[in-house]
């Protein structure tokens, strides 16, 4: 028999997490439960007929090609297409400012990989993205989270975080962002935030990731520029991805950056995986070319907007007072804030045993370990009917849960 | 203006190289030379009417698991085929013992995320393949090197070396081996020296992580065992790819090892991309279930067999004595090495700009940067004609650069 393993693992899987989200999807696919944990795209959105016609013709026309090994960087001709299509949201830059990634996931991981020692600070939202804080803290870095409101993240309160942190020594490297129907809350941080959170930035020596797979999913008002078209010195990261707006089942995503990071960030993906499936790639850069991306948006976010205002409708019925949540504009979460001194943690497995419910408890998103009475619902994944039958079962709880002062007041 | 970025990059940053090969591809493409330098497959190998009907089933039977996102281990039925796969060769293991990633260089990088610290020594072959080494490097692992002759890696050589180590007091965790057809040198361990390798990793408490991307592509010959079937504690980590029997453009590749690994390997990549995409890996899936593997490995055999021994025939015929070169019974490489004193390195740019011909030079095949006079030819990518013609180039300039002292001799 081997020996003991502990004694093999990094420091940096010493500290890894398994992700609870995906735990949880397991457990939740294998039961009769309505589920609010994911942040699945619907799948009667996919382009089928469409994605069966670009195959056929990638494979006709250049096998050699989609079949072999590809560069590092990405598909050339992916990349133009993607540079196009960051221009309709002011985001100038040249196909070899872009790095396409596998997920947006591994563009986190190329940043944390290229910028993070152990011990160096990430500001990060309060909520943030389970995923980031995992990727980040795996390492070793630390994150310090600032408060955000309906309006995203309040540019007072980095102030003083940032300045506490200068008194303090710590090395604060990155800024990490969703300004966009921000995964968990759902909130869009608003345009004259933008430029004051970018000139903090600028004062304090930061450079700014801006994760943005939610942004093209907007279902009414005017988009906010990104931060990535606002940045005047190469500041900002940006990363996307077609996830949302495509498929998830490619994996395509990318990074925009000024081209000296670009270039370390390519060093750093040779090491990972020399490239992404070039088969993927050119089927997504045909995708692109024949102009489906932009006519089918409209129908996605027809969609979610329905499911949106379904569970809202619902949530105004059947939660009791004291129970408040999130009016997202767009993407997929929802953000609930349950009465202080209720546990959604603890919640989470009388939801699903007793009421056939799940959703993830907000814990898990802020990066120190706050926000126990908080919860994120994906309202993108399931069917309106069981949109609307969940919340009930949820409230249902809720209500036989309340805290007594709450209950009585 | 952005402020200096030397200050932003960690410490893993500044110790990444790029690849040199991937660096080369760029040059050779842009020019009309017979490149020797990569390592691609055969484009006329791919099998693109079989990816055509089965892509087609897929995305009509399901589209919504296809196009979704997917467990991070890996598609199951995927995972199913895989341990199926791999029974042929006598390694037994579980679905749950299994890890889907991205390319085996995917693999590598999990390696080395969950088990390298800075320090840690790697025993490797040398020389040995160069993105391993590069991606160890990566996380400051110390490379160290152990003589190989053409039966592999040399037992005695590896004893002598780790009880060296021993006595430093350095903390050896992993010895890396590809012990078929071995990238950069084209040898295969012989039969009794993997129990030797074997017994050796277990007297001094080390993983083997057994790179095994070419074992398919046996020309000729008797194949001993994997190491992974010869494993009876759970210390082999067995990485494989369906690169070179499927196509590269999927970047289909996977991890065998035992639950606990995988488990911990799973954690990282969560972190590092989520998952795989599902689409190639039900078309992956799809493929095996249909039998298409083992009916197509005789056809890639026999074309790299023809290759080989026009490269081995134009070698004889056109090098001048004192040059010697390896005769792999499989896989895609073969190893020159040209008189002592010649520096393959220097040699590389007028082969290209007077001869038009390339290679890749040895030295970043050897963790100690030795190997001054050795280089690598690939044969599975040009055509025979251009093996012909390209040998002819190689051999005209290495004549022309002989040592006086080896002309005369």
């Amino acid at each position: 028999m081997m020996e003991d393993l502990s004694e093999f693992y990094s420091a940096s899987a010493r500290v890894m997490s398994r992700s609870l989200i995906r735990e949880l999807l397991k457990l939740t696919r294998a039961k009769n439960i309505i589920s609010f944990a994911g942040g699945l795209p619907d799948p009667s959105t996919f382009p089928v007929d469409e994605l069966k016609a670009i195959t056929l013709a990638v494979l006709d026309r250049e096998p050699q090609l989609a079949l072999q090994y590809g560069p590092t960087e990405g598909d050339a001709r992916l990349r133009d297409e993607l540079v196009r299509w960051m221009a309709k949201d002011g985001i100038t830059v040249t196909r070899d400012q872009v790095l396409v990634t596998i997920g947006s996931q591994q563009g986190l991981d190329i940043v944390g990989r290229v910028f993070l020692d152990p011990g160096d600070v990430v500001i990060v939202e309060r909520p943030s993205y389970m995923a980031a804080l995992q990727v980040f803290r795996s390492y070793r870095a630390e994150m310090v989270g600032v408060e955000q409101d309906d309006d995203g993240l309040r540019p007072e309160r980095l102030e003083e975080t940032l300045a506490r942190l200068a008194r303090s020594g710590k090395r604060v490297k990155l800024l990490y962002a969703v300004p966009d129907f921000q995964n968990p809350s759902g909130v869009t941080l608003s345009g004259p935030r933008r430029q004051a959170v970018l000139d903090l930035a600028r004062a304090h020596h930061l450079l700014v990731v801006e994760d943005s797979p939610y942004r093209e999913l907007r279902f009414e008002g005017t988009a906010p520029p990104p931060l990535a078209a606002l940045d005047r010195d190469g500041r900002v990261i940006y990363l996307s991805t077609f996830s949302k707006t495509l498929c998830p089942g490619m994996r395509i995503a990318w990074i925009a950056a000024r081209g000296e990071i670009i270039q370390s960030f390519v060093t750093a993906k040779q090491g990972m995986d020399l490239c992404c499936p070039a088969f993927t790639q050119a089927i997504a850069a045909e995708f692109c070319a024949r102009g489906h991306l932009p006519e089918r948006i409209p129908q996605i976010t027809a969609l979610y907007r329905r499911k949106r205002d379904v569970m809202l409708d619902t949530l105004a019925r059947e939660m009791p007072d004291g129970v408040t949540w999130t009016r997202p504009a767009g993407g997929l979460f929802l953000w609930v804030r349950l009465p202080e001194g209720m546990d959604a943690e603890q919640l989470l497995r009388p939801a699903v045993e007793e009421e056939g419910v799940a959703y993830v408890a907000g814990s898990g998103f802020h990066a120190d370990g706050g926000g126990k009475n908080t919860l994120r619902l994906n309202f993108s994944f399931p069917s309106e009917a069981n949109i609307d039958e969940g919340i009930r079962r949820l409230a249902r709880l809720v209500r036989r849960r309340l805290p007594t002062l709450t209950t009585t007041g």
